[in-house]
């Protein structure tokens, strides 16, 4: 039943290349259209499922994280919505293709997706989500996983043109959800157990 | 590498039977003193590991989290200090048994100790704790590790009469670091990750 602390290998972000490809929109410009999305897949589909990825680099030998930032302040993690009975772990490697890998097969990263750490629910059609299913809450709207997705030594990632990819220190987030939101900010916490092997090349 | 969400069976909390036992006094009456207090040890035996126990029950099918809770306000995790060189899995129990079991060894729990689901540091002899180690902190002066404790279907408890027992949920905990601080009010973000299974018996 004792679980040891398990290891996650963190290479130097210097040892990534970052380049850009076509922008990938958001499919909605504001939130109220986007809670209005969510209601009219929900009639469609039923709960929504979505994962979302945390990818770790190491400078100065602190982990950072990689963010995807919208605009001057919005900021989020790689990942999005599943597809009706899609697999998790083969769906947020569809995702990670689309928000992050060149379009050339060969230049795909093979997404090692890891642990889950997080597991969050959104109980009505607002913005507000919990860490855990609210008491009475029969019928949740969306079910949001965070996975460590475990990255190789090198990588080729494609950042979308309108899109901008932040490696953001957990000494950053821990503490501001201000500035990063309630699910970000306490991923410095969800991270806390493991191990962190930093590699310097 | 995929796990799937571990499970957690979660019994109610009135299948627990609680009775007193002779006081267990705080050894530092202001933080000050414990702080003064972890100085003196830390010179005699270097970093100080401590270990505390998530124990989980539930009522109406949500989960809570049992609490000691000393004078009006503080609340606190069960656990303690492991001695220079114990291991912690039995130095918890030890803590445990201290804290929470009846003095006849007939009245045991048989404490399963889970998963290590959060590491606090803490760098300086301070107040302040973060769920990784800060940049430039060499030498930490306190590692913290939280463990879920698997609690059997019936246990009896008996709790030190200058301390009460709560049974905490976690909606309460959630978000609420005014009342419970940021070690405490965050369990519900590192527990979201699990599967609990209420039993209702």
């Amino acid at each position: 039943m004792v679980a040891t602390s398990p290891l996650v290998n963190i290479y130097p972000l210097s040892s990534y290349t970052f380049g850009t490809k076509e922008p990938k929109m958001e499919k909605d410009t504001s939130v109220a259209d986007r809670l209005a999305r969510m209601k009219v897949n929900y009639m469609k589909e039923g709960m929504r499922t979505s994962v979302e990825a945390i990818l770790l680099v190491q400078e100065h030998n602190h982990p950072h994280i990689l963010l995807l930032q919208i605009g001057n302040t919005f900021c989020k993690l790689p990942g999005g919505r599943l597809k009706p009975g899609e697999n998790e772990i083969e769906g947020l490697k569809r995702k990670l293709s689309s928000k992050l890998a060149a379009n050339q097969p060969s230049l795909q990263p093979d997404w090692q997706i890891g642990e889950c750490v997080a597991i969050w629910w959104r109980p009505n059609f607002e913005t507000i989500m919990y860490p855990y299913c609210p008491p009475h809450i029969t019928k949740p709207k969306e079910c949001k996983k965070l996975f460590i997705v475990h990255l190789s030594e090198r990588e080729y990632f494609a950042v979308p043109k309108n899109l901008k990819l932040l490696a953001v220190p957990l000494f950053e987030l821990y503490d501001n959800v201000q500035r990063y939101g309630p699910v970000i900010s306490t991923i410095p916490q969800q991270l806390s157990r493991f191990q962190f092997n930093m590699i310097n090349s």
